[in-house]
């Protein structure tokens, strides 16, 4: 009786949800689409090249956001991350600051010195109290941050409405593309924007935060919600790529929501719930993929699905782990249909398998079935392979669970770009 | 008053051990270089490739021996290797069947009855029972043994007291060295010889036994220790090395002792254990750091030594972990001083770690200190990186754990290898 009732009233939101509410992508999105957020970029040649590039940037809120983040797992943090993750525990921000070149990782007290004032300087920009700046870098890491460049560039940074462009930019390392997007949602009387920018490209790997994104809303969402729907919004997109396996002490993922849409406040309960998370799912999958698609070297974006796992934990680890073999990563730059390397993968993921029962498909072409390879139509096969995003579906027929991984092809590229990194 | 007494009887065994015992190397050692072993290869053109080179080979002993084998853990296994398994529960053998182009994984039931046949027909050219075969196959996976083939290329197998080469050059796929060695130990009036062959050279990664390799030996052991010994060996050579982070379903270690060196019974309590174990230990870490450096488009060989971890098994895993990172791999390859690598592998290995506690050494030049990185002599430090083995040392100052772990460099070579397996 019950079950009955819960269909009934799931099946009134679906239709509620298809009349009354809207996601759209806004053109040009970035973090400055949502209302009260400005931003701005300078170039303080921070890199040892000196190429004049936009380095260092400000996203700021003209009221006081409320703030979450998530961050690096790995043991060895960045004085930066170190002093964000405490200012995030306060659970209020007006500010992010970040800069690329310079990751200030393993550097230190003199780094966490840098990192604060860093903080400070951004702050008088924006004329906000330095402990309402959240901070950022990326680079490379063991040097200290050249703060004589970033005391001159900061005074360069000129805030803008639409400033968002310049900021994305700035965070960019070996990224070749920007990375950057806006929704907005539309519920009854209701409409709010969720804006983001992300930067990739190399030491991306699941596991919490996997690199710098940096989510900005005028929704007004409690305190409580906004680290929750980040969390898993960040478990089926950030967490779910891969380019190389690597980590960084500086991982960073952040969202500002300043309350300035008036919306009815959003909390766990609120029937709003569901499209804010519905709404950050389609940013934070929309930055990960870009960050997978544009992984160091790559020409494709491979997306694994994974489907009837014995439960989630095992569907994630095994998409993740397949995503991520560079065998496959390999095979698939080269247009070779070795589907051995997807079981090899999968085998050693911890997901429990009976290769009885498994099912591979390459795009809709089913490549193994019941554990045994089928005899290839080859060109059909490498035809999936040649495209720039390559499906590859696993049928576990264990149990319930899916879940989907992002990752890119390995190249020649990769291993050029990682081995003259520094020099 | 205890610890005096094991100190002064240790003290004992290392003089009674360097006057007593030696451990030398065979020139031009091999899985038949102890006595009673003989072994043949033949060109049965299993790949696709039809060009006559050695892919099917057999090592056998004139008398049963006793036996013990590691295997991938690899959740999908091929059929050769559960029947392996499966043989070497049952505890004796006469020989081990092996052959190259081929993986038969992934192949189901036609794979096992195939695995039967081809030990069976090993079996009748050596004159011994079938199930005292055991029997490894490497190369593609999905694809079914052409049984025609093989059965035409074992006709052709002729075995010889020197055939040891012959057989390691059939189980080579992208190897473009072979690897094998032979130790011979005398210890009072005993004497036993070790010897061993092995192939790599991609999807090679810590967790048994990430490749094929067989010991041969005619020294006499019980079962239990000979099980013992080849655990622990594998422990500190086979499972701590790294080429690409991939097992495979066809990892096999296996060894074959036949006692026909007549020398006293090596037991886990006999005196001779421990030159056992270091004879074992030096066979096995030999063909171990042979993959390594063998690796898939490697140029180099990377040691990785973790001390001072606060245990065993997390020196173990950061040692791995690191020696893994493609990151530092493409930088190892580039010959680019790119520390921060080193302490980002090592801060997502799980080991405890205290970044103020961390030194790390590229071979003797300190290159980080309590965690910050020392100004860097550019010059000596790539000179260390140009080296063919290239050892860094990372100190955790945690507690008293040390390991060591072998990896190679990461060139574009690797990926065009690999784009291109099976085509």
């Amino acid at each position: 009786m019950r079950k009955g009732i819960s269909f009934a009233s799931s099946l009134l939101t679906v239709i509620y949800l298809s009349i009354m509410e809207k996601i759209d992508f806004v053109v040009n999105g970035t973090v400055t689409s949502p209302q009260g957020f400005s931003a701005g970029a300078a170039s303080a040649d921070i890199r040892k090249k000196k190429d004049n590039r936009l380095d260092l940037g400000i996203i700021s809120s003209k009221e006081i956001c409320e703030v979450a983040g998530l961050f690096t797992d790995n043991k060895i943090k960045s004085p930066s991350v170190i002093l964000c993750q405490k200012r995030v525990l306060e659970g209020k921000a007006r500010a992010i600051v970040a800069s690329s070149g310079c990751a200030n990782a393993s550097t230190g007290e003199q780094g966490f010195a840098s990192a604060i004032e860093m903080s400070a300087l951004a702050a008088r920009v924006i004329g906000a109290k330095p402990d309402e700046v959240l901070i950022a870098n990326t680079g490379v890491i063991g040097v200290q941050l050249p703060m004589d460049a970033i005391r001159a560039g900061m005074k360069k940074i000129v805030m803008k409405p639409d400033g968002g462009h310049d900021f994305e930019r700035a965070i960019m390392t070996t990224d070749t593309q920007p990375k950057e997007v806006a929704v907005t949602v539309r519920s009854g009387a209701n409409t709010f924007t969720i804006g983001g920018v992300a930067k990739g490209s190399g030491m991306i790997h699941p596991n919490m935060a996997t690199m710098l994104a940096f989510l900005t809303t005028d929704a007004s969402v409690t305190p409580a919600y906004l680290k929750k729907s980040l969390q898993d919004a960040a478990a089926i997109s950030f967490n779910m790529i891969s380019v190389d396996g690597d980590t960084s002490p500086s991982d960073t993922l952040l969202i500002m929501a300043n309350g300035l849409a008036k919306n009815e406040l959003i909390t766990g309960k609120s029937g709003m719930a569901d499209i804010f998370q519905k709404a950050m799912n389609q940013v934070c999958i929309f930055l990960a993929k870009a960050i997978a698609r544009d992984g160091e070297g790559a020409t494709k974006l491979i997306e694994i699905n994974v489907k009837g796992a014995a439960n989630l934990k095992e569907a994630r680890q095994a998409a993740r782990t397949i995503v991520s073999s560079n065998l496959l990563k390999a095979a698939i730059y080269g247009n070779d249909p070795n589907w051995g390397r997807v079981t090899a993968a999968l085998g050693r993921s911890g997901a429990q398998v009976e290769e009885a029962k498994l099912d591979v498909y390459a795009g809709k072409i089913q490549v193994i079935k019941q554990g045994i390879h089928v005899p290839l139509d080859r060109t059909k096969a490498v035809n999936v392979l040649k495209q720039k995003e390559v499906p590859i579906t696993v049928v576990l027929n264990m149990g319930a669970a899916d879940a989907t991984a992002w990752g890119c092809d390995l190249t020649e590229k990769y291993v050029e770009i990682n081995a003259e990194y520094t020099t």
